[in-house]
């Protein structure tokens, strides 16, 4: 292991290792340590307590895969909020829509976006659209201040420890489903089935509770632990499986596609047999 | 970093960590050093020349997705050759298969069945069916003895360095097409298009070149480098995608499904890109 590495917690028992150039800056914020370093093999990485957020390796696939089946789900969404996504991938991806007229994104650190407008510009380049504005707020607190007002909620949220530990709660699912209008729907990133095997049910039945559509889908995301990763969409009134493929716009993508809008609901039978227990 | 940890260098510029309960097996065999450790969050893994080749918590992805999607192409796999795969897991597959009257597996390295045999009892199960014959020989001093024979031919290799380089090549395809039957087909394991780009397009275009029908399919893979894993079919006659579902027999799988059967060749278009340039 000669040069500089960066050690990662995976989870408790596995580390990851990445070998890097340089690191280019960090800074303990009022809510996170964070970090921007150049790894040899995954391009640039923002780590947020020293978990991987984001690379520009393999960015593309959690940020389409978190936008895009949710915006191509709802036949009309003009109004969407982003609760996280600072590094504003995921906001991104949701002004490729002509549909959408107004784009949140509340951020709880604002140390996220200014690194992200700094070292990613590349992930960050929507955030300066017109039709965007940037928050800096705690999305809960947000959520609440509104009632029937979305059309889409998007959670790109950490982990369910530290600051995101309040995104992973059923009350929390209950000012989103009040957040939206009638016929709204939201996303959440809901970590890996494969390695959170004991997140997961949890957090699937809080939403099955609240909205009459929930739907699980995985990506593959190689810097995520487990890298299996789950995604929960609640909706009141559109189910992402009732789309019709042809009305997909074609989108400039290189992981979702109209036919991995479908693909990836199909989940493994253990993956079924966690969420239906 | 407490206690015993297992290193394995995924990538260069990538290493990762497992913490160990204890190792319970190495040998130098006169292809490769075999270890076996019982890991602390994968459970029981088998390692060749330091790298990961299968383990108790996940093994069944691999060995499901690289078996059923061919068997279940074949209208009648009665004769099945497996090249490599000394854990026993493939086979352990292919003889849920009430259509397969044989089948060989054909492993260079005898320490691997009989490490698979000892420690991973569940995975080696297979080896006994009386449908089974086990051969320690070369799998293409093998395929080279053997014209217009196999219905179904599995190659579950190590990667292409050392004992398994001479399985990722051209002329080893064109030995694979002599010795299937006319309407035979085969399957295997062409590592990853996220980490390996340079790798993936090479052998589809080998495979391409030689057989009417060729089709590359992925599967999430946590304890492989960069888990989106690739594998490449490359058919005379019959094509996985035009199997009809309701024909699909049920078989007792974790990750694989009549479903998956068919998501699983949705690729995404990075993917697609990758291999028709």
């Amino acid at each position: 292991m000669d040069g500089l590495w960066y050690t990662e917690n995976w989870i408790p028992g596995i580390n990851i290792s990445l070998k890097i150039k340089t690191k280019l800056y960090e800074e303990q914020t009022p809510f996170q340590f964070l970090e921007v370093v150049d790894t040899d093999v995954w391009g640039r990485a923002l780590f947020l307590d020293r978990c991987i957020m984001t690379t520009d390796r393999d960015e593309f696939i959690y940020h389409e895969m978190i936008s895009h089946i949710a915006l191509n789900t709802h036949p009309n969404p003009e109004r969407v909020l982003v609760i996280g996504g600072g590094d504003g991938g995921v906001i991104r991806e949701v002004v490729k829509h002509d549909a959408v007229k107004s784009a949140t994104l509340c951020e709880i650190d604002e140390a996220v976006v200014r690194a992200a407008k700094e070292y990613f510009p590349q992930i960050a380049c929507g955030l300066d659209d017109p039709k965007v504005e940037v928050l800096f707020a705690d999305g809960v607190k947000h959520i609440k201040e509104h009632r029937n007002y979305f059309d889409v909620i998007i959670v790109d949220s950490t982990d369910p420890v530290g600051p995101a530990e309040g995104l992973f709660q059923k009350e929390f699912y209950q000012c989103v489903y009040d957040a939206l209008k009638e016929d709204g729907l939201f996303v959440a990133q809901t970590e890996s089935p494969f390695v959170y095997p004991e997140i997961v049910p949890g957090v699937y039945h809080s939403i099955e509770s609240l909205f009459p559509v929930t739907r699980e889908y995985l990506a593959a995301i190689p810097t995520y632990p487990g890298s299996m990763w789950g995604f929960t969409m609640g909706s009141k009134k559109y189910d992402p499986l009732n789309v019709k493929k042809e009305d997909i716009p074609a989108l400039d993508t290189k992981y979702y596609s109209p036919d991995m809008h479908f693909a990836a609901f199909v989940l493994p039978p253990f993956v079924e047999k966690l969420i239906s227990e």
